[in-house]
């Protein structure tokens, strides 16, 4: 059976630190349990999030919104350029099979919206209140409820 | 010069009437200013901004999830197939230059928020309150701005 | 009854002056015969359509690859960006019911191919010779199978 | 440094058994150079590419038409459902660095066009005939030119 995918979506240039230290431990959890992690391949949440699985040596995929592969962070383990600009973020919700969110922005809600119209579960830490939208209280608890 | 296009977005199915009454003066309001209605072309508010457009004379576009024209509302004078499904909401996002939103759903959330990740204006009645999304007194007012 | 869209597909730097003439005579007769042309809003036969369209009162639709409006031709009337870059192609298709194709270019092929794929009439005026392809003899007779 | 992306581009349903005799090859000889195979994840030349890539040991990326990972071949090692239908063609021509074509359908030449267009190599082996695109003798020439 294949490795499930799971998205970690939240801000790239706005990330905090603290939300960086959390997208990590996401990261480093989901390779722990055998997933796969999807992103937008660059950087803040992103590049944390992929930092940690391959800590743990997992595997991480990042939809970037350029043509260049060169463009994903040093952590992204498969590359895809969509050239699709920001409406990769759409593709980023139909690859993954569960999310956690981490910060807020609209990028990122978008992702949510999509995930929640998609009917797939997101789990959201440190971000958007948003009803309808489940707060999880710790990176552990996300990935428990990811990967249900 | 080319006519404006502004969207309309806001649920389908879960459409309330209030809310397919607000679209419908939206659509009327945008189509006397000479603007072209754009939306995802389907029911609910998309079909009542797009009945009250056509009243007053005006052009309506739908960009449709599915691949048949068909399946646009009948008030719809440009039907234009995707194939895309949900991700064709990030389309209507980048052909409007501002947006009224009216009543909330994931799938209205997700052209909010891409629309605000482009710096486009949304003006939203009857729906979201988040953040950063700025609330519209009235139909007129909200197309007053968008077309400001 | 809508207008149909019909699709004029073609190069945009590479067209020579005598598919631009054939691609503005396309355009002119689908204006006459009421139909809308969609085309991808740039220059060479895309603008060529769009100029043959206007000059019979006719509506032109350009999906266009980047961003912004203002990249369109001078005789688009709806400007849609999309911001796929050539991804658009796929829209286009999409959008349009049958094909002219005027000139070859691996734009123009990778329309073609994928209209063929979608069980769509395409007709070709100086261009691709390609098995499954058929050449229309003139600029009336595409026009005409196009609308049939 | 990342294993680079070779695209392995074919029928579905109309692939013959040469084909797919040719398209496990070329997927064998991909794996054991060190590169990850991405294809459209279904059927014919695509489960041929994929299951000789696996039989190597090597990793394989099926970008799918439709929305369930669950219709990925059985040798996709990661499954990417998009939803796009065929406009995933030009998710595969993006992801991929250079491409191998194995026999011709109309999908297989929009993705031919497409990464011609993009300026992306693509090598033929029994299949589409067109002035511009490079047929390779073999597949070993085929791998060695993509991986060049």
């Amino acid at each position: 059976m294949n490795a499930p995918l799971i998205g970690v979506i939240g801000p790239g240039d706005g990330a905090t630190a603290s939300q960086c230290a959390l997208a990590a431990e996401v990261g480093t959890l989901l390779a722990r349990s055998g997933a796969i992690v999807v992103c937008g391949g660059l950087g803040g949440v992103m590049e944390a999030a992929c930092r940690g699985a391959r800590s743990a040596g997992g595997t991480t995929i990042g939809f970037l919104p350029g043509t260049e592969a060169a463009d994903a962070n040093p952590y992204v383990t498969i590359a895809l350029p969509t050239g699709l600009g920001e409406l990769r973020n759409g593709l980023i919700v139909r690859a993954g099979r569960a999310f956690v969110a981490v910060g807020g922005s609209w990028g990122t809600l978008s992702e949510i919206a999509l995930a929640k119209r998609a009917g797939k579960p997101v789990y959201a830490l440190d971000g958007w209140e948003i009803p309808g939208l489940e707060p999880a209280p710790s990176p552990e608890e996300a990935v428990r409820r990811a990967l249900a």
